[in-house]
């Protein structure tokens, strides 16, 4: 087992910055946790861009078959380190071991998934219009596209996901996928977490002979790291999962820069939830229990977590409603990840306990001597016609909290639909007779949200070639991407196009004999290699 | 031969707005030209974009096929009124007519290219990732993915491309076929222009009973209308060509809006040019040619014109610099496309005439009796040491005029390339004895612009799937994205994951058979359609 040292990474050397120190918080027992950290500031920040700038030079060249590898080592190195992972992630997040586990799997799976999607190479978007000396008036000319990296991507761990939003996560992968050298901004309420991830793809970068420049590790408490990082004229991109406050700062430092630079922040939704008469007729209890689990999994600490639901005035709504209060009222008071999340949690939940018109519901179960940063469950309850007058009951609750909306009608109910605002998931849930106004709302929702999904739970995303984890503002900053799935190396790429360059200069993805044997497209039509025989 | 009548269109109705009068002016003679058209501003506006919401709901539910068609229509109809195009655009615009009648084969052609690769449906972006209900520990969803369109689309018309990037140009023909209407901001020097064209689509949307508000087509001098159009809460993205302050100011205003969008710019470019020595030493004399004829076309008023040489100090250098003198002073003065325009380039050519150890070494011919917005030719040439001493050599002069810097040696080339902003192209003229620093060069330019080429000029802009007329800030404000091409559809959609929604409610394109044979990825692998038959 290796222990936290205290250190940033910059260059492939452990660093200990000069600035002042910080500890992470076990959330669990109010304790202060060892090693101490000490704050990068403007110094570290242009050692590891300049380090990733001259790095990117080599970096960007390598193979995709070699980028390939490395990610499967750093994924096999962190399934290594999984047992320092099961002693450190939870004493400073509060997670639970099985979550810890999970998300260690899903970190080291979605580094595989990359690999295999370098091989596979539909992500150089290649297209070739050959060229045609005859055509009149003027000869065509030959050209090629491909997609090229962008450059050093700053990236800022999300306190949520210390592992697969953090140090090795989507942002991290995709990039370093797409050929772009990566800064990290750990997470300050898990830098030990961070350090041990980031030792791995240090140490997996030397064992590979990349530069290591091609990764950096910056430990830092306050806002001036983060500034720092976002202006330094080598970063070319960021990739950032956090509050919208946090994501909206990014983004404005991003666009004031000389070059200003794009940000993909995902920042906050609440994730609405319709849930049809028709599966409440069917089903109302075990909708209701459904509900619970996804709400307070997780501490209700997750992006896709379903703070809203919407139901129509009835019996099955009210059965769906006691149920649902019986199963929250029953789930356990679990630590929250920081105090300050469960500061803002507190005040949330007085939020809505303080709005006109809503009722709560439940209270989840408290022991005597509960967490020290608690988050206990609580369920409240409006009418649609409250819902309308109150912009502020349709903001995020961060932590296991969620507000049910008993809705008149389906004309209030597609009221309420126009006004919302952007989403990364909507959630049907449909019965039999329901098919008409789940089409209707289907044609709805796939404008408000990046996901819509049937008779499931947002939570839990899925990560595959088909996954969207994105939307129109303010769920994100940039709806066209997502920062899950196969499409987030996208976001770290540019098209350039080839024209007339001679056969021996191009990359080997332009020549005509594609010796990477990558997707392409000719003349616009998909051209598929055929198997490589042996 | 259909009239000009003075009229903007907004959903599907001729409209005279109550605002000013302004007039074109015919560039050639000084002319103010008939008719009159009427300044619109905020009613326009929230009428246009109002009858472009309400199509949207009808517009983006037609199929790829019935938007093929349309746009097929649209070019058919632009075709059609090639007679009047020829006996307007020359007046409005001082471009010669060979060049208005390539430009409508242009824009008809690529209104075509999009009918084509709707119909292929790569562009719909359809992942499937199919359930797994028996995966443990969790079932595998169903997941599958396609692009919607975002919305309407404002369109700002370019001085410098009155058909091909006005309002049947590439933005408007590309956020037709994503299935966004589009209201244009018609250019204010070629308003007649662009009512011809603007009838033409509003006819064709009657003809094929597709929603009167899908287009509209609104004019305006100042700057009141186009600022009410970003900031007017129903556009959902902008297209936008000409000038870099009016890109910059456009995207401030889109950033500072309650919802935030997209503003897609191409602003400027200098498109550097590097003649190596082998080239120059085997042919200088055909190269100065070719350089010539690229500044001037056109009136050096392409976003592409290369206005930036750069070669190696030395008799061939010499050779080529007397040969481009020659033949740019052999370049008659033409009519530039409208006053302000005209002013810009007097003040450019004097600066750089002005500038420090800038010499100017060739004036195009000159006429007694002169267009009245004269475009004269102009050559510079300075040393590499004063390029990289002063800044402002690096800036656009928009109109018929360019600068050869001689270079030193490798190292200030280097030091030169390392130093350029983002460019719409760079172009390399290579000898047999230039393959290495071609391939050094090749390396660095493709992270400085969209395209680079070999051995040609970057002006005209080839229309095809591989082409990207893109490229790093400040040439636009979205690097990675093209304004020309195929992927120019992607600026207007938005990926949207569909996670077990029942096959009955799933969009036709997401069907397990495929109904509209689409290119589509299942599992992440490649999965072209075969061949119907019939």
């Amino acid at each position: 087992m290796s222990s936290p040292l205290g250190v940033s990474f910059i260059d492939g050397a452990e660093v200990r910055a000069s600035g002042p120190a910080f500890h992470a918080v076990d959330p669990t027992t109010g304790e202060q946790l060892e090693p101490a950290y000490a704050e990068c500031g403007a110094a570290e920040v242009v050692q590891a861009t300049a380090a990733a700038a001259a790095a990117f030079e080599v970096y960007r060249r390598t193979t995709p078959e070699t980028r390939a590898r490395f990610l499967e080592a750093v994924a096999d190195a962190i399934d290594a380190i999984g047992p320092d992972l099961l002693a450190t992630v939870p004493a400073e997040t509060g997670l639970p071991e099985a979550r810890v586990k999970g998300e260690t799997g899903r970190t080291s799976g979605q580094l595989r998934m990359f690999a295999a999607d370098l091989r596979e190479g539909g992500w150089l978007d290649v297209r070739i219009d050959p060229g045609d000396p005859a055509r009149s008036p003027a000869p065509r000319p030959d050209v090629r596209q491909r997609s090229v990296p962008v450059g050093p991507v700053a990236v800022f761990g999300a306190s949520n996901f210390p592992l697969a939003f953090s140090v090795a996560g989507g942002d991290t992968a995709s990039a370093l996928a797409a050929g772009c050298p990566v800064v990290v901004k750990a997470h300050p309420s898990h830098p030990a977490t961070s350090e041990l991830v980031g030792r791995a793809i240090v140490e997996t970068l030397a064992a590979h002979d990349l530069p290591a420049g091609t990764f950096a590790l910056l430990h830092g408490a306050g806002n001036e790291l983060g500034e720092a990082l976002v202006t330094d004229p080598r970063i070319a991109a960021v990739g950032f999962t956090g509050s919208r406050g946090g994501g909206l700062a990014l983004s404005r430092l991003a666009a004031g820069r000389e070059v200003p630079i794009p940000v993909y922040a995902e920042m906050s939704a609440v994730n609405p939830v319709f849930l049809l008469p028709g599966a409440l007729g069917e089903r109302a209890e075990q909708v209701a229990t459904g509900f619970a689990g996804s709400l307070t999994g997780s501490g209700g600490q997750l992006c896709t977590k379903p703070g809203l639901v919407f139901a129509l005035d009835g019996d099955a709504t009210d059965t769906f409603l006691e149920a649902a209060a019986r199963a929250v009222a029953a789930v356990p008071t679990t630590a929250l990840l920081n105090p300050g999340i469960g500061e803002a949690f507190v005040s949330g939940v007085r939020r809505l306990g303080d709005a006109e018109g809503v009722e709560r519901v439940a209270e989840g179960d408290t022991a005597e001597q509960g967490p020290a940063v608690p988050g206990r469950p609580a369920l409240f309850t409006t009418t649609g016609d409250r819902f309308l007058a109150d912009a502020d009951l349709a903001a995020e609750v961060f932590g296991p909290a969620g507000l049910v909306v008993q809705v008149r009608d389906e004309d209030q109910l597609h009221q309420i639909v126009a006004g919302l605002e952007g989403q990364l998931t909507a959630s049907l849930h449909v019965g039999a007779a329901d098919t008409d106004l789940a089409l209707d709302l289907l044609g709805r929702l796939e404008l408000v949200a990046g996901r819509v999904l049937f008779d499931g739970w947002p939570t839990g995303v899925e990560v595959n070639h088909a996954m969207v984890h994105g939307g129109p503002f303010p769920a994100t900053t940039a709806p066209g991407t997502t920062s899950v799935g196969a499409r987030a190396i996208e976001r770290f790429l540019r098209p350039v196009a080839y024209q007339d360059v001679p056969a021996a200069l191009l990359p080997p993805e332009l020549h005509d004999d594609n010796p990477w044997r990558v997707f392409r497209r000719i003349d616009g039509r998909a051209d598929t290699p055929t198997q490589e025989t042996s």
